[in-house]
């Protein structure tokens, strides 16, 4: 086998690598990425499909000095392996490792730590526009998906490329498959080129000729090379030269020489220029080409036969969620689903199977989807619009004025609420909570497990008003799904062990911790009692007062950002009530904590049983309290 | 003077006027919105301009049964004047009156309440696709301006139209005026079309032709006919029909025949419809005709001079911000403005105008204006975001992410925070604390007066790291600019009056109500200090922990949410300090406030220094504490 890959310690020995070795060198790369990512887990689908570009950006572009900015940068494993991470590689997500996305702190060559879904063009555009301000020389390439183009501020970005400056190459990636299927306009229009009705007239009119004038021989073969040519014609009076940009492509983005032509011609550019490069996910390796979706994002896998190494855990909440849905869908036609672009991810699928014209995945677009709900709502549907914790971040003001203002029925389910681990500050949720209890008229709830998740998302339909339920990343305890759903009356905590001295709530997925604190104080002496809120938001005021009556300690653990968080609404309420006691919050800390495991990161932030309940034994030292 | 209004109680009405009376009757309601709006103040030159444009509808659209939405809905006076609210009219903006916006709880007229720019296509969608599920035969209309059309979530909705519904009407009403001057590449291509390229060679070559061939005299005519073809020509072929919509336009906005038939030839389209529709800002009023931008919202005035009522008060807060942000960028070229669509709003006009190369308006694209302010700074400059701080919560997730995870210097300032009277909930800034207060990294304060306003901008300058500013709509107490910039030591709270027993902490402009409560609790016995915490985050630890040793008695008093607001940050502080004692939080409830004076919404909320001092005292009843 060869080994061009160990001699790469910086794009500079790329340069120097004769251009014929160069599908050598991606194969090895290939290679690389699919050996670390089956023991690490990651994104593969997408990194896959760009190594070529990758490649091809390294030989023409100069970066730290030229600045490329990966939108999501969840395709840039090519780039970290390139830019003298090779060896590090093998840390990829793991604690204290290299992150699975773009850091500033980790490397010079990352000009942006681009977070959520098209922000690569606003950034791009802030560094061409200091750039030309600093009379500069140097390139300026954003690189984004097709999927994210066609989000919000892809959008306002692209409209606003034209008017601030000459010189910015934006290179869209088209795998022709985001996330999930991609249904907008953007994405047909770049899919319905050869759907064209000009075209297709045309192409009829020629088919004729061919038949009747010259036979048929040689029609086909014509047809392949001029669909090209049509496809450039009919992008070419499209939407992105609108907006001012030089269009250059389709570009075979596996293909070296046609990729450094095309990014020659847009270095020399002054004029803002858009590379379309077509992308094939997952390239290289059978299993992802085949199924590309499923091989976005993955765990930890046998390479040899594509099979995840981990054993079927629980159903995860995700799935449970869905499942959920699915049955109280099929009881109330009222309730339709909406999700941007996770229809997968957030357990969707067997809904949109069961109920496809009561499902809508409007693409990376959450704010859109946030508004279409609202609009759902006031015409007598019930929208449960499911999406990351972290992702609903973007679609805040909306949650406030069109659903909760206008004290619409929108269900927000909140998947990956809390620390996600692996994929790092930009995918925890940590924020949910301090972002929406200030908002009026939203509930905000979380389970203790899967069971109760069923139950408080049947109970949020019956109430049918504005209501926010969180959940986490991964598996529950394994609670089986009720038979029957039952309604939980609202704004009711649930007291799972009964205390006086002192008070542990525990929200959703920390019930357990909160068992584990409760036995070691009990152990301490300490007449402790554990709580399941249930809901954050109403919080169940009257059981806290009357606890506050009795109690000295009241500690509340979260899986969420400790400021502003649920602890922050039980101090609150306990100065409400005149508590006189001490009262101790957990949660994650007031700062960004990287990735790592779930495990790590607790260790490292006090998140232990061991931890709490010694900083609540310092508290309320003894057992005479 | 003709009177047709007085009998126009309804639509229905309206349609059974001939059709010759409609521009008695436009003149009718022009009048009545002046002088309504020279009383009360509100918004004039979009809803003068709307007047033609929004009859027209009501004379071939049915609402409530068709569904007519109203982007941002500053523009529908007109529509409430004609759908059952001339006589309330009267009541606009006041407290307890009519709201200056549509609300589905105002009037069953109000399909939707529209809050922030932008969101109207994608409710207005939600609503034709639960009209397309249920099998109605309503029509649904979104009207848009040509501003709101460049934000992000507009775009995102127009991307998921074509794919989500067969009827749908979409009104784009091109004012060529957006609130700011209008930058993007949208309304260059828009307002482009003359000088397009093949437009331009063709006219030259025509205008050759007629110079030589025929001679001069009609050519001018000619050009003046065919101006409007050739628009329509180039529009016809552009962006709306890549997304999936057929074109009618331009349409004349003040033209009831062309309205008539557009709107007709739209309501029996079995194709999503735009209807590009050109209006002027202010028509009918000559002051506002003259200055659209100025009279875009307008304070009381007098109807026959357009002079403003009020007497000039001392200088505004977005006065101050934008003369120190002057004199700040003077000395320091690395500070750039930019501001989303609000230059003159947020005080920003006399910096462009001096540094129009270090200035960006970005349009209404809140989100794209923060990550490319990152973009900026990662390059070394130290980028202002000046921005309403209701406007803010469409972009939380990029101050996160973008801003301050990266830990880059931007500056965000934060006008019209807490409460802004008679534009009501979708415009008050009551949750930028509460959404702040988690993110790390990320510095907030607020200045007590004008002086320390420029003076926290100075230092979070001299600082370089992310921070927030926020202030009040309207004047300070008046406090002159100080001659040299001050540096406040960071996270150090100010002592206003010294005391033991209780403390007061008046964040910003409550300060004022802050020293009378002092005042009344002083007169009660009770030794009571004043303070200005000045930082909202880091909070001055040590200054309360020092006091918390001695106080048995906390007050807060901020202008935004009181539920996770700055009251709660204390108390969760004096949580950690272990402080035993009472505490009050007084800010805005949990409920949305209606529009209405500052000064009736303080007394109906207990925001008065009576309701708080009274709550006060019987927390620690008598002077013994």
């Amino acid at each position: 086998m060869s080994d061009l890959l160990s001699k790469i310690d910086c794009p500079g020995d790329l340069k120097k690598l004769p251009a014929d070795q160069l599908p050598l060198l991606a194969r090895e790369i290939r290679e690389l990425i699919i050996r670390t990512v089956s023991r690490t887990g990651g994104h593969l689908a997408a990194n896959l499909g760009a190594v070529e570009m990758t490649m091809a950006l390294l030989r023409v572009f100069d970066p730290p000095a030229d600045k490329l900015v990966w939108d999501v940068s969840h395709q840039a494993y090519t780039y970290k392996i390139l830019t003298g991470r090779r060896e590090a590689f093998s840390t990829l997500r793991q604690t204290g490792g290299l992150s699975g996305f773009l850091r500033r702190a980790e490397s010079p060559f990352d000009a942006f730590g681009a977070g959520h879904a098209g922000t690569a063009i606003s950034a791009a555009l802030g560094m061409a526009v200091a750039r030309d301000r600093k009379g500069g020389a140097g390139h300026v390439v954003a690189v984004v998906g097709d999927a994210a183009i066609g989000c919000g501020i892809s959008l306002e970005a692209l409209n606003n490329v034209a008017s601030s400056t000459r010189r910015f190459i934006l290179v869209l990636n088209d795998n022709k498959m985001s996330i999930s299927a991609n249904v907008g306009a953007f994405s047909r229009y770049l899919g319905r080129m050869l759907a064209h009705p000009k075209y297709n007239r045309w192409k009829s009119r020629m088919e004729s000729f061919a038949r009747t004038k010259l036979g048929m021989g040689w029609v086909r073969q014509f047809y392949l090379r001029l669909e090209e040519a049509v496809k450039t014609f009919f992008l070419r009076s499209g939407f992105f030269e609108k907006l001012g940009f030089r269009y250059i492509g389709p570009i075979d983005g596996h293909d070296f020489a046609h990729l450094a032509s095309a990014f020659e011609t847009a270095r020399n550019s002054d004029e803002p220029v858009i590379l379309h490069v077509s992308t094939q996910k997952g390239r290289g390796y059978p299993y992802a080409e085949d199924e590309p979706e499923a091989w976005h994002g993955t765990g930890a896998f046998e390479a040899a036969t594509g099979r995840p190494l981990a054993p079927a855990a629980a159903p995860r909440y995700s799935e449970i969620f869905g499942a959920a849905l699915e049955r109280l869908g099929r009881d109330d036609d009222r309730i339709v689903a909406i999700t941007a672009a996770m229809a997968s991810g957030t357990g969707l699928s067997g809904f949109a199977k069961k109920f496809p014209g009561r499902f809508f995945d409007v693409g990376i677009s959450e704010e859109h989807a946030i508004v279409f709900a609202a609009g759902l709502a006031c015409e007598g549907f019930m929208p449960v619009v499911a999406m990351y914790s972290t992702f609903l971040q973007r679609a805040v003001d909306y949650v406030i004025h069109d659903v909760c203002l206008q004290d619409l029925p929108v269900i927000f389910c909140l998947d990956r609420a809390g620390l996600v681990g692996d994929d790092g500050p930009t995918h925890h949720g940590l924020y949910d909570i301090p972002m929406l209890r200030s908002i009026p008229n939203l509930a905000i709830m979380q389970p203790k497990d899967e069971a109760e998740l069923a139950n408080l998302l049947f109970s949020a339909v019956c109430r049918a008003k504005p209501a926010a339920v969180r959940y986490p990343r991964g598996s529950g305890p394994g609670a089986p799904m009720p038979g029957e759903f039952e309604e939980i009356p609202f704004g009711k905590a649930e007291v799972l062990l009964p205390g006086s001295a002192a008070q542990v709530w525990a929200l959703g997925d920390q019930v357990p911790l909160g068992r584990a604190v409760c036995g070691r104080l009990r152990d301490a002496g300490i007449d402790a009692g554990l709580v399941n809120p249930r809901f954050v938001k109403p919080l169940d005021s009257a059981l806290l007062r009357e606890q506050a009556s009795r109690a000295s300690l009241f500690v509340t653990i979260e899986n969420g950002a400790v400021t502003g968080g649920f602890g922050s609404i039980v101090g609150d309420e306990l100065a409400m009530a005149g508590y006189r006691g001490r009262r101790l919050a957990f949660g994650w800390p007031d700062v960004f904590v990287p990735h790592g495991s779930f495990r790590d990161m607790s260790e490292r932030h006090g998140l232990t049983a061991a931890a709490i309940a010694d900083a609540a034994l310092k508290a309320v030292p003894g057992p005479g309290l």
